[in-house]
């Protein structure tokens, strides 16, 4: 029962938190028809500025972090951007009136990554003083790639099969350069080369570093804006998506926690990686995926995905996921 | 005579401030020609991170204020709107050479409310230590919305009139509805919910209120530019505009100066408070004005009200209005 | 020895230096066919606060200055501007393969200055705690002017001996308006002037100054990008252009340098001024230049001149250059 009260009081004290207040505030103007609008450069500059902070600090701590304490977090981030893309595919095969190929992007989509989410986790987590490797975001990319891979492979495959004698070949290298070209990776990346090559110290401390949760606060300002303008979409698709939308990420989420918790067993991998772990297989991807998806599987229809995502798994996520995570690792550790 | 010593050392003193400096070197760059721009998108954000700072403070201390002693200044500012406007009627209704509908519109954007005129008296006044009670800038909307309406709506029953028979139905409520959500009040009332319910100190005391004074600056910039390039549309309108734009800021803000000083006698509304009433009376909508009247009353000429407001209204209200209004408070309290 | 030590240890421990390692990491991302962009508006608010905030220093610093003891260094940055184009022209004009106009516009591209070169040797500077004259930086126009004009002038004088008897008159005049028009110089000259005539030692310490490193970090990775994509063009001109734009910056820097230290000898101009004044000869135009050239000389082929600048040029001021000139100054000095 502590644990159902503790959710509880974590799930409500969240919607006092800043975060989540401009996620639903975007929310709440969008549905009010507000002709409120953050720019696009600005957006994008936001994204950029976060992954940029993400990536550094990660890449500071690896240079001095033990890479085989990372080796086993890292195999399971791949095992579960591969196991929660599996599961997707098989459970919209089973559900009636969801299109073969809009269920496999969404579950692409699930099984990959949000930075967004990823960035609200590392503030609640700091916020409460609950301490994780700083390498620990970095995760990102061995759990996202594995998941647009598979999804796009398996489209892929499919469509062979319908279209018998067609010479549609899957490129796998093609698939990985794509995903670590999309504009969120490479910025993750290039933060995590230049946190581990140059002394960015300095710079990440007293740029990046600082206007980390000022910009988040508008990026889910965005976001929210952006999951009431998804709704539309979603009304338009099998009403199936958004069911999965508001089970998977605590399925995937649950799913994580459980491994995690066998790395820290094993590696010693602290509560507050488990947490980002659980987090970042929680969220699916906003920012890069989508592109990367319509590219690799041209024929599914991004509203079902799209919409699935942004209006209910992402809100799920950072709403319901990160405080249930939490809640879960102060009973379990 | 120590009024006006006060008053000419304060104004002499402002045009060393940074913030007029900004104002003043925007008009100088535009009128020299220069090809420095700064981008739309940036403009936008400025403008979001203002008023998000405005809201998110006045909500943060409303959640504490008592809220008895802002009912006062609350329909005192509701007054100050429709009669500021309903004045702007009656003279242009006497200046000759004068259309109706044209003096109607710039009426009702000098009783509206600047919010860039605002975040300069709240630096000004921080910078000379005057205190105010910080829910005195969340005024504003009970002054801009029913200047905005009393327009709208005597606009349209002036054009009823004219053209008899015809169903140009004036939907008050709509009008209220476009007014809030307009770029600027729901930013504004957006920061106001966030401060009020979210845990929001920290976003606030390590984002918003840091950047203030700094994005302050490059929006007296833009404004400057934007007054110069104003200058050219309002030679094209009879010079009345001119002189009206001049006077009015300053008579609306002795109104209000004079109803704020009732307030303080009867409610203990604060010296800086009564400042802050004088400063919005005086101000003339630059954001969120000009698109509602235009939608208001289509008839109206922009030119004749946007430039009028832009190029002289905003830099005496500035310039002249803040100092004189300080003076007096100097005097008076 | 010492020397050569001395600049390779400096040249070497800046690649670990976070500015030049996002220039390189821009290089390796455009390279990698990366989508990470850096929207235009952001890039353009970038250049302005980065200029904003020289130029307010420099204000700052000018307002305390004895003039006169900026009158030597001003005339020599003239001179250096001059020098520099004239060698470029003559360079040029022995070089085979290379098109009259095209070596004029090159030249004068060289001889002009970069904002975002100046605005490393700065933070180089800091980091190495040489102090400076804070008024060095605004020699920028007293090389960047004369310099354009230069090229502009004698390119015109060229065409018109060509096309005798047609009446292409060059107005100097029109070229310094038009240069001081450019948004990167009149930027410059608004934060001087403000620096200069208003308070704004508290907007620089708490907004342009504390954003100044982390905005240029962010410059530089737009810079490499850009770098990447114009060698492509380089490679469609004269093999002549890279070897000029790899030897002209250190060249001019050189020259600088020497003509820098008889003012040191003569005015006691310090160490990091001289510095500063080196690597602004060293520098070349890559905001306002360009297009001051183009309307200036619309025969020269961009791609020669621009390619050559952007590509080459740029990365070798900021990556050779400035710690040559820092380990030159050790030693002299």
């Amino acid at each position: 029962m502590d644990f159902i009260a503790d959710f509880f009081i974590r799930f409500l004290v969240q919607f006092q938190s800043p975060t989540l207040g401009f996620l639903i505030g975007g929310m709440l103007v969008a549905a009010l028809g507000s002709k409120l609008k953050i720019p696009n450069a600005i957006y994008q500059f936001i994204v950029f500025m976060l992954l940029m902070k993400i990536g550094l600090e990660g890449g500071i701590e690896i240079r001095e972090a033990n890479l085989l304490e990372m080796a086993l977090p890292a195999f399971l981030s791949i095992l579960i951007g591969l196991l929660t893309v599996r599961i997707g595919i098989t459970v919209f095969s089973i559900l009636p009136g969801v299109d073969k190929e809009d269920g496999i992007a969404t579950a692409g989509l699930f099984g990959a990554v949000s930075a967004s989410t990823l960035a609200v986790a590392i503030v609640v987590l700091e916020e409460e003083s609950i301490p994780f490797e700083a390498w620990a975001p970095a995760l990102y990319p061995f759990m996202d790639i594995p998941a647009l891979i598979l999804a796009i492979v398996v489209a892929n495959i499919h469509l062979k099969k319908q279209e018998k004698g067609e010479d549609t070949d899957v490129n796998v290298w093609n698939i990985i350069k794509e995903s670590l070209r999309g504009s969120a990776l490479s910025a993750l990346l290039l933060g995590l080369a230049l946190g581990l090559l140059t002394n960015s110290d300095s710079v990440l401390h007293s740029f990046y570093d600082p206007l980390f949760r000022g910009f988040l606060s508008i990026l889910m300002l965005i976001m929210g804006m952006e999951a009431y303008d998804r709704i539309k979409e979603l009304r338009s698709v099998a009403h199936w998506y958004a069911v999965y939308a508001a089970l998977a990420p605590l399925m995937h989420g649950l799913i994580a926690f459980g491994l995690g918790y066998i790395a820290h067993l094993l590696v010693g991998f602290s509560a507050g990686g488990v947490v980002i772990l659980a987090v970042i297989a929680s969220s699916n991807s906003d920012i890069s995926g989508p592109p990367t998806l319509r590219a690799g599987i041209p024929s599914a229809n991004p509203s079902a995905y799209i919409g699935a995502s942004t209006s209910v798994g992402t809100p799920i996520a950072i709403a319901v996921g990160i405080p249930l995570f939490i809640a879960l690792a102060q009973i379990v550790f």
